[in-house]
């Protein structure tokens, strides 16, 4: 697969995670070349880059040009891809209308031209079976807010080719992105199987009435939440076995963790759960709308990814 | 139960935990009271506090009494709480070590003075279960490093009366701790089962060969564990439902997250999984040592409370 240098990036549906990208990929003074089939999709689109450009800009330098200057709305996937260098796919998390619009952008692509796809956890083993080029396809899965958050996780199907995963993680580090590669597919990567796993716990224990939904919320954001901002689990707990690091920290609080394990529950979303879930976070939301919501939490980002970066960590 | 203004804190063992609630203690104005069977503890917690004093002052206000005019070091766990207001226990986490301690302790006790346990996981009323006086006995369990980290969970056992509850919650609260209350006691309390929640998959997604130990560090340190400092999971997932928030949430993406939990992994810590974290970890520390990896993180979690509060979230 040639090595082309990426100018034009194709966002292939405009939704919260393609906005987010098309953002991102602006504020590198890379042309986007965006498509959507929602009739407000290019309006929402331009505001959203409008709300995000400040924002991107305090997190580091932007590029020069105004964001709608290198931005072209299409009417169709096709024409979106026409010219790009990459292609970045968001359409709806369905297996089914991803793996078609995958198709229809694979039929009228240079084949030499990586088609990642933002599922938060379909395998590209399946996305990519209709394609004519599926070694040129793979997952490049961001966070939400990607224009914010750091992580992409890139995950290589059956048929994808090993320099496309490359290829891949290249670019997304050249953005100032910080591209995993998972080895192996799995439903939900990495990152969404963890918090599944968390929230999992987390559900239990409103369930059972060990704690409220807040209680359980402050458990995290005033407890370990603080240090997973800096450190990941494993990290954390070589820490947690002081000099010894994990070896110690396995022979000393391996066998309580294999009991807590043990002891975890397995909640079903029922309806009286999700009543509980929906009431709980009402009342620890105290008032304040998603949107007011989301503006705290991206506010907060900022200063934190700040603080990280100043710091060097 | 009378209400006694807390100007005076034994604390009964001074490891890493204890060590860390001396500090804090004393950083409020309160005299501390310590006892600990090791032949150094005494010069150890001291060292500890002047450490730890700048890194507190940073923080807030700290007493303009010096630490070392506040503290008194005690031959043993009797002496130690012989004056107290509140106890604080901070023993070896083994059950019958620990139970041991509190009975010691409540045997020469003024029956209105609340002991407080740190366990981190076992069931206060089987630590109680001993003393004369069981409904004074509750769990204060905080966070490492418990002078940085606000989280204390609060949790009373089968024989704990509810003032005592409630005194801990008003006493930690008095000194700028975040006490949460969880109403039923349960293995592991409710952050510790968090954690083993996560770490459970990340240790499964390791063992199976889904990706490195860094990089699923790297999958929460630069993805959730970000949004995790501010906000815990419920919150987090109430934002990801849109404006219809944790309802909109539900029905969405309730489906893909109850399949991802069936497909979690149950690992166990045989020897290779222990030797494929041990060596993993290690790789990720990249030379530096605990002590460099346990400066860094306080360094960063003084930034981060200090952003966290400046920000009034």
């Amino acid at each position: 697969m040639q090595q082309r240098s990426i100018r034009r990036v194709a966002v292939v549906g405009t939704g919260t995670i393609g906005m987010s990208w098309a953002a991102i990929f602006l504020s590198r003074g890379l042309e986007v070349s965006a498509s959507d089939p929602a009739p407000d999709a290019e309006a929402r689109l331009r505001r959203f880059i409008d709300d995000a450009w400040p924002v991107l800009a305090r997190l580091g330098p932007v590029a020069a040009t105004p964001p709608h200057q290198l931005l072209t709305f299409c009417a169709d996937p096709e024409t979106a891809v026409s010219s790009a260098d990459f292609v970045q796919e968001s359409a709806p998390e369905r297996e089914a209308v991803k793996a078609a619009v995958l198709a229809r952008i694979d039929a009228v692509l240079a084949p030499d031209i990586v088609i990642a796809s933002s599922s938060s956890g379909l395998l590209i083993s399946k996305l990519q079976a209709s394609c004519r080029h599926p070694e040129r396809c793979v997952i490049g899965h961001p966070f939400n807010p990607p224009h914010l958050i750091p992580l992409v996780e890139v995950v290589g199907g059956a048929q994808t080719a090993p320099a496309t995963v490359e290829r891949a993680m290249a670019f997304y580090a050249a953005i100032g992105k910080r591209p995993i590669h998972i080895r192996r597919e799995v439903r939900g990567h990495v990152a969404n199987r963890l918090q599944a796993a968390l929230w999992r716990e987390a559900v239990h224990l409103v369930a059972a009435g060990v704690a409220s939904v807040a209680d359980v919320d402050t458990a995290i954001s005033e407890g370990p939440g603080l240090r997973w901002a800096l450190m990941g689990p494993h990290l954390t707990f070589h820490l947690a076995g002081g000099a010894g690091g994990m070896a110690h920290f396995l022979e000393q609080l391996g066998p309580p963790l294999e009991s807590w394990w043990d002891d975890l529950g397995s909640p079903s979303l029922t309806p009286s759960v999700r009543d509980a879930l929906t009431v709980g976070v009402a009342a620890e939301a105290g008032g304040r709308d998603i949107a007011a919501l989301a503006a705290e939490r991206d506010r907060f980002l900022v200063d934190l990814l700040a603080l990280k970066k100043s710091s060097g960590s």
